[in-house]
């Protein structure tokens, strides 16, 4: 079976995939006579189709532990999703580039608990493995008429390990 | 000075100024072949004028202590505005009813680090008051071109008391 290590999440790494959501290197500036400090305008949000539009959800994710084998992946051609974690466990981002999906391409990522992550319309990627413990997430997707969730197994299995 | 004491925050009491964002009570559902629920749809998200979108920021405020008086109020007349906290600490929410600000109408809930609220378009709120310790928060509120934000001083100041 094919192999895939962790990588550290990083804007950098991830910006073939969406937008990491945090402070660190952000754009920054004091608000509310200076009590606050905004960290703004993380994410780029995507919603397309009919009647689309934000929503805001909550995703509750059961613990996985590895290695754990990798067999689908899954995409939303009319919006990008965001994932911001709530309970400040890590978890895994198991990623691979718009269009036909490549085995070979799929990358993993390690997420803090305090970073989030927003897939931009079209990127493949796996559901949620929250690592440690079942940990909820601050989700912000599109609803619309069309369905949006394009799911695809893998033509060989990939073991993903840290 | 007139004295005002936290309720505890629940979608009922917080109906007439926006939506209360947590699990408990929520529509849910299982998605991802059952590993994960779905707590959807959870807030009223509103965004209007030119040009106008939804972002996604990140919010650090400071601690503040109780009892706190309460000089000011402020509201968005072009869209709601979310926190959803991401550092599990209490918080105290501070609003009054759209239209003119009258004081004696303004009520404060205390928060617990595991309860979001959107503030609904007009709605008056006290900025951001953490309690425990410096504390980041999810924001989902508006960019546009017209300025959004509406700031009041009170004729009378109010002291928040637990």
């Amino acid at each position: 079976m094919m192999k895939l290590a962790l990588q550290p999440l990083t804007r950098e790494a991830f910006k073939p995939f969406g937008d990491v959501v945090e402070t660190e290197g952000a754009t920054h500036f004091p608000i509310n006579n200076g009590t606050t400090t905004r960290f703004h305008d993380l994410a780029a949000l995507q919603f397309s189709g009919s009647n689309a539009k934000p929503i805001v959800s909550i995703f509750r994710g059961q613990a996985f532990t590895l290695p754990l084998e990798i067999t689908m992946m899954e995409h939303h051609p009319y919006g990008s999703q965001l994932f911001m974690p709530l309970s400040g466990h890590p978890y895994v981002v198991v990623v691979a580039p718009k269009g036909e999906l490549q085995p070979q391409q799929i990358q993993a990522f390690l997420a803090t608990g305090q970073q989030g992550v927003n897939y931009h319309s079209g990127v493949w990627h796996h559901p949620l493995i929250s690592l440690e413990a079942s940990s909820d997430f601050l989700i912000v997707d599109r609803a619309g008429e069309e369905a949006n969730c394009i799911e695809q197994d893998l033509n060989q299995s990939i073991l993903l390990e840290f």
